[in-house]
């Protein structure tokens, strides 16, 4: 390619020497914490010399900077040689190496974004490169910047569907600012991989996926910095970079040997780092420097966003909930240009099609794959460059919970809405009914999980996720439900609302979405049989306004129903049981669906697996004798 | 091919009729249950025609057969024309077609095995063919048998990365039993698919993942005859049919029009049935029967499955309960033939690879892809042909959820045994610690969780496992610890253990694996300071032993405190507290995992997260106070 010039022999030299010190601060720092893998380090020393030394351009003093191009270690266990890179670039002293997997460090078994120079974290295999593709997304289409984005896969890990579904992303995405390097070191954790050495394997996969591609020996500095140098010149196609290269490279008896995956090398330590110290010309300091990046990423401002517009609903107008998200992320949009929007190809359904005919150029289709989905957000909104809403049917988030648990360990700022929650969505079946969702999301860490009951609810629910740093998830319903709330009400996370109260109360029904409609038809039914129930909207399902519920409790006889669209685990009905534990007095009577669903209409449903009215009254009869 | 002859006229006359007969049967019952996709079944008429009359081999009267071909929808949604099918094959009239979605009716919006010709619920989209896979795995491999599996994907499913490690599965293993169909109709649920019509792109993605694969009009019966035909003759290499195909196809303004993905055809349904009536020249009976299976799939017994030698360990001894299960696998394995072990390349983390040892034959490396590895379980474990145990890091369950939950539709008999829970494993950090996996499995309908805290119960909880007919889940610790049982102690579904037990217990303490071993420490420091507590073994969370902890709490003053290496919502305590929600006078406090952590040492680690002994003596002594 007409710009490309091959490194001169002295930078050749310097880039293989400080490969070799990469190498040799690998095998320190596994040694110094007694785990870790010195073998998968070792295949990608050349990949990280010449990516750091020669290919990438950043601030060694601002590893967040928005214009620096981003690096993304999707084979997290080769933790030791990001992190000697960054050292040897001069980040912190290369001591500090030794005190790798160390309870009081940042230096992690795997990377963390506890580290300034990590945007995401990285460990649970095959995630990297769709948090990947949406940096690179973000950097080509919405921060129009220069900066290009690197991603590290193993062999091994290309195995993960997820890898493929980025991959497919990004080629359909024409994300020619993306460099996707594949280390194929022939070696898995127990065994060889699948295809073991056969580069032509990955390239045809790699070619068919709409990859530009560079067959390239993994171990050569001068083939890595011309197939990244001509990697920028190739426009509309991402490239993959398919290294040949041996695990426990340079470590004599080590090297493309099995049973070495994962493990210090121990006695065997000092004998490697002498040998390898035989190969190189220089120890450092180092006279390469990275280039300076261009400063051409814009500004970004995600601080207080509003709904551009109240919400503007009647009382008592039948909306359904997954209908004001619609509207509500629009208005988002209109706010705040940063506010990006993507689905899994249910836009229709979940009402994420409002966003994209309001902000078409902010709307990024994922089709039907939801690891990716999810993956691309949490690229999207790392560094703060967006505030992404990801939405698809709930259930599917399912597919995502790994990289939603990446996610909580990545401090990505995602918010998921998923529709279609629960059996009221009738005649589709179980395999659409999202009834463990709750479950998930609440086992994640740190996150905020809305269920609202009604359109104006729901709205602020968005409006609140927007300016929460950190994940979210919005459970809508289906089926459209009187509107419960004034406009100007407000909310708050980890608040609920009661909106029933009597001064006689029995018992206090707590429900959220569809089941607080059914709460409410059963209190007007119990008050015809002279028995008076309080009623509270959960609204936020974690936190849970525990205060609150323990308050009403207490006011209304020690006794709780609480109903749920939902499997009995993991939801509101463990949710409020644990909130009151540690309370003598209180007892909770927990109605959830009771068994795997079927296809029929809503109502009969709600009634057939017992979370209708008429259930609602029969719980709160027989909590009246506990 | 040598052995195919083209369809005569009257034959491939019949199946056009046929295929259009499916038409109106699909569009008919949609219009009935008013919701349901017959667009998405007109694509496939064709290829369901000369599948069910032409190419596959079954038995009409017994849709389970052992010897008889599989047919596997992936794409669910399609249901109708499936069930229309069967129909018209002669399992059941036709009428019966237009119950489709009613409540009392097992022809449900997306198939499941309540229907007798369906092995594997369908409807999240993307999983069928991992599923095809494991029961192509065994009828190459296990059976030896001659039956062919079918598998109908769409093309909108195709963007899941779920399908394409199911694929690279196929090719790896060399599957030329099973026929993976694309129905590329061009149109997704809310816009065309990334690739539309590009069918070069499908058959270049399905040739570089090990396919033998046809372009072909999936319209052309004749074509269809000659592609399902031919793969029977390509040895070595599973097919793949790439069919292109109209969405709507046969219906006049509906053909490949946007806007009509799951709608039925209201008032224009009658307008279109004629007019496909006009292209038929018959509307049955029919002459077409399918060929007779080869009746070559041997019996299979699955009936009381024992460890070939009970535990055999020391009191006191320390074992980790991972190794344990690698022995008790290899147990059952001896015993019975038709227990199968499947793992994602963390066999010598998992110790499965005892069990690959013993039975080199029964061991299936499913790689770094662990929805195809759940998936390929619940193939393998449809119909009674075999008890599959899959195993990876309890973790990267996470990353199988929508197929463990789709599994419980399906009524899988699967056991998943994940290693490495908790952050008692250590240095790895976080990205590798289960902490949020008992919450994922409890809410499965149905499952059993077991949580066992030595080897001896470990064992007997995988010989539990083996014979209970549903999804089971093991999870394992990595440390090594004292086995507390002795070798002839007998375990049960859904019982715990008392193992400390004073008279004047003040607190009961409820641990299970690391925990249980913190909180006898805990016992014996509280006995120092003349605090007496019980000592309570859960095993088995789900379902939990309800009885035994409202009795011994009760007898030990009312107060629990539940600890557990996972994070606070939806594990132990989750289920503890709604165990004891209906007592009055029982409070509960709740130790989990209170943070994301860190890298770091397994006892430092179980300090700082507030799981330790020193943090369960600590909660005691507050709970004394309620």
């Amino acid at each position: 390619m007409a710009n490309y010039h091959r490194p001169d022999v002295k930078t050749s030299q310097e880039l293989r020497d400080i490969a070799n010190k990469l190498r040799i601060l690998s095998i320190k720092a596994t040694n110094a914490s007694n785990s870790g893998h010195p073998t998968s380090c070792c295949s990608m020393a050349e990949i990280m010399s010449v990516l750091f030394f020669n290919t990438m351009r950043y601030r060694i003093d601002a590893p967040r900077d928005a214009s620096s191009d981003r690096f993304v270690l999707s084979k997290g266990h080769a933790a030791p040689i990001l992190y000697a890179a960054w050292a040897e670039a001069g980040l912190f002293p290369a001591e500090e190496l030794l005190n790798l997997r160390k309870i009081d460090n940042d230096l992690e078994g795997h990377p963390t974004p506890r580290l300034n120079f990590v945007d995401v974290a990285t460990g649970s295999l095959g995630q990297g490169l769709s948090c990947a593709a949406g940096m690179a997304y973000v950097g080509k289409y919405f921060d129009k910047a220069s900066y290009r984005v690197f991603c590290v896969i193993g062999d091994g890990e290309s195995a993960e569907g997820s890898i493929w579904e980025a991959l497919s992303f990004a080629g359909h995405y024409h994300l020619d600012n993306l460099v996707a390097i594949f280390d194929v070191n022939r070696l898995g954790q127990s065994e060889p991989t699948a295809f073991q050495h056969k580069m032509d394997v990955y390239q045809t996969r790699l070619t068919s996926f709409g990859f530009n591609t560079y067959v390239v020996d993994g171990h050569d500095v001068e083939a890595l910095c011309k197939a990244f140098s001509d990697a920028a010149l190739v426009k509309n196609k991402p490239t993959a970079v398919i290294a040949k290269t041996f695990k426990g490279k340079g470590i004599a008896g080590i090297e493309d040997a099995e049973n070495w995956h994962g493990k210090p090398l121990g006695d065997k330590a000092e004998a490697a780092i002498a040998a390898i110290e035989k190969q190189m010309q220089h120890k450092g300091p180092w006279t390469l420097r990275p280039l300076e990046p261009k400063e051409d990423a814009p500004k970004v401002t995600l601080d207080n966003i509003r709904l551009s517009e109240p919400p503007n609903y009647k009382l008592g107008e039948k909306v359904a909930t997954r209908l004001a998200y619609g509207t509500a992320l629009a208005k988002l949009g209109t706010n705040n240009s940063r506010v990006v929007a993507m689905d899994g190809d249910t836009k229709n359904s979940t009402y994420s099609d409002k966003f994209k005919k309001a902000h078409p150029d902010r709307y990024i289709e994922c089709f039907i794959a939801e690891q990716n989905l999810v993956g691309v957000a949490v690229g999207c909104g790392c560094r703060g460059r967006t505030v992404p809403f990801a939405s698809t049917f709930a259930a599917f988030f399912s597919r995502a919970f790994d990289q939603l648990r990446m996610g909580a360990i990545s401090q990505a700022n995602i918010k998921c809405v998923g529709s279609h929650a629960g059996i009221s969505i009738g005649e589709d079946g179980p395999s659409q009914m999202a009834l463990e969702d709750i479950a998930m999301f609440r086992a994640i860490p740190g996150c905020v999980v809305f269920y609202p009951s009604d359109a104006v609810s729901c709205e602020r629910a968005c409006e609140l996720a927007a300016n929460f740093q950190g994940i979210v998830f919005i459970r809508t319903s289906r089926p459209n439900t009187p509107v419960l709330y004034g406009n100007d009400e407000s909310f708050a996370i980890g608040k609920s609302k009661v909106v029933r109260k009597g001064s006689g109360d029995k018992c206090l029904v707590i429900g959220a979405g569809i089941t607080l409609h059914e709460a409410l038809s059963a209190a007007d039914q119990l008050q015809k049989q002279g028995v008076s129930v309080r009623v509270l909207d959960l609204f936020c399902v974690k936190p849970i306004d525990q205060a609150a519920i323990v308050a009403n409790a207490r006011e209304c006889g020690g006794r709780i129903v609480v109903v749920e669209d939902h499997y009995p685990e993991g939801g509101l009905g463990d949710a409020v049981c644990s909130a009151v534990a540690l309370e003598r007095n209180i007892v909770v009577k927990h109605l959830a669906v009771s068994g795997i669903p079927r296809s029929g209409p809503s109502a009969a449903l709600l009634d057939m697996f017992g979370i209708s009215s008429s259930h609602i009254v029969k719980a709160v009869q027989e909590v009246l004798k506990v």
